[in-house]
């Protein structure tokens, strides 16, 4: 196979990039490819566009665990004519500060620059050093056009891209932030690695996750529940389902389910079959190896605060007129 | 009733003060209240404190039907001790270009400063007239803080709120962006607002809107799928619904339901009596009068490219093995 090319959104050294440098060493490990050129475009569209004409796959942002999905990319993905998703990688949030090399080390009372974002979330690190915020239009830009006297707040990987200093680690206030990216390509590519891949001695082991989007042409009371009695009556496990308009009209809606199974394992074909034969829209927009991702039960400590929890064996008659019941549930 | 409080995200001129200015003159209208007193706050955290202290009630950004839901605030809400929404108000993303009042008008090969997202909003604009992009903290921001020679790109209210000039409106490359905003207060404030609501004489006409989370407390297969079947079962219509993790715990899930009922509905306490029972976790976070919202028919031009449509009464035979169905459906 020739040399892959894996387009993302640039400039170098986004947390795009670097979900692509790390997606590279996956699809060589995993699927036996040529190690991929990168290269970076200035817009999700023009990756996207790269991808339906075949000459590139494509890394796009899918979904963040404080922000949620990247709504515009996953309606991308959804209308494109030509791609779909095969690998997913996640990569952590974090930023380090840098100088220009051989400046003097002391930042405290400097500018600093970085994404308004970026700025906020590293809120803790510029009020300890007295740094005054500068906003940038990305955080990599702010690192690749570093002045000298300024602190630049970046992915890590832009210390050896645009040769700085790297003056403190992980100074984001928050640690956990985590932004998953998917791996794209044309579909007839797509079913190619993954049949590869499903016949790969490390894939055998392997299980896989699909992302199904379904439109129930008929609107109503009822239509997801109809439509999740099949998934349930398959045995299929969904680890994400959402709504969302269809292309922004309002009123309309697409079903966005993440189902803990390969595309063509016979129990998902089974369910698709009968969801497609009842009239409804069906579309498949990714297939990739599973993730690791734990079931833990639900502990109370992690419950919200306030809302209602019953002890199901041991009802108290009249539960419903409490007033805490009332507060809680707005009755 | 006394003078009460509104605080929204500042600085003043930003998409959600423009939320709150629209708020109070709907809560004047539809609650009878005295005219709210606007306040600005740096940052979501710091409104809900005000409102769970019963200080003030607060505007928070909800969903964008570009970006989806505003994550969190979605989950700073669900995890509040005491507040919830009863008004829910709908904001066109709208940009307005500004220059200092008295200043030359030729605007062509100037500085733009905004945020980066508005930058990134008003391409077009900044294209033709050659515009230099700076970015900026906030749009709002960018209005206070303009100098002689520049522009600034901001919400209508910017030109009135820092004595501007607007030499062009609605200079947003894509016209039909919209943020919706709720309105909280603290829970009894919300239940009192409700009832008299339910009682005023326009409200008799008006229905209501309800959004709950449930948080199912087994998990595996099928769990939402028994969820939606007893929303189902009660007659109601969901207009929205997404599965979020709780608090970021990997693997576990709430499930964010909008439904067209009001919370103290026989239906609707019906159905929620019979989650909780079940012994599943509940809350109602916001009840609010129904917005307008269109039902309509989903036709073929609004589909996404691709995916697979079967017409239920004339199916084929053996149309799962179709080379264009596997290739939609990735098996």
């Amino acid at each position: 196979m020739s040399q892959p090319k894996l387009t993302y959104l640039g400039p170098q050294g986004t947390f795009t990039h670097q979900a692509a440098l790390q997606a590279a060493d996956q699809l060589v490990r995993e699927y036996g490819v040529a190690q991929p050129r990168l290269e970076a475009a200035p817009d999700v569209p023009s990756i996207m566009h790269v991808v339906e004409s075949g000459d590139s796959w494509g890394v796009i942002a899918w979904e963040n665990n404080v922000e949620g999905y990247v709504m515009p990319n996953l309606d991308a993905l959804i209308d494109a004519d030509d791609a779909a998703g095969f690998a997913r990688v996640g990569i952590d949030v974090a930023f380090d500060a840098f100088v220009k090399s051989g400046v003097q080390q002391d930042i405290d009372g400097c500018e600093v620059c970085a994404h308004p974002h970026g700025l906020a979330q590293c809120k803790r690190f510029i009020e300890q050093h007295h740094l005054r915020a500068v906003p940038a239009s990305s955080n990599a830009a702010a690192c690749r056009d570093l002045n000298d006297g300024q602190v630049a707040l970046g992915p890590s990987i832009c210390g050896e891209l645009y040769g700085l200093e790297t003056v403190a680690r992980q100074v984001q206030d928050f640690t956990g932030a985590r932004t998953e990216f998917l791996v794209v390509a044309p579909r007839d590519e797509v079913r190619a690695l993954s049949a590869q891949s499903k016949q790969s001695k490390q894939a055998k082991q392997a299980e896989f996750e699909t992302i199904v989007v379904f439109i129930p042409l008929a609107t109503g009371p009822g239509v997801v529940a109809d439509l999740l009695d099949v998934v349930r009556d398959a045995g299929l496990n969904m680890t994400s389902l959402i709504s969302r308009p269809i292309k922004g009209h309002d009123g309309t809606y697409s079903f966005i389910a993440t189902v803990d199974a390969a595309a063509w394992e016979p129990r998902f074909r089974d369910m698709i079959t009968q969801v497609a034969e009842h009239g409804d829209w069906v579309k498949t927009v990714a297939v990739y190896p599973r993730r690791e991702h734990p079931n833990p039960p639900v502990d109370s400590w992690m419950l919200p605060s306030g809302g209602v929890r019953l002890d199901a064996t041991h009802l108290e008659e009249g539960w419903q007129a409490g007033q805490r019941v009332g507060r809680e549930l707005l009755w």
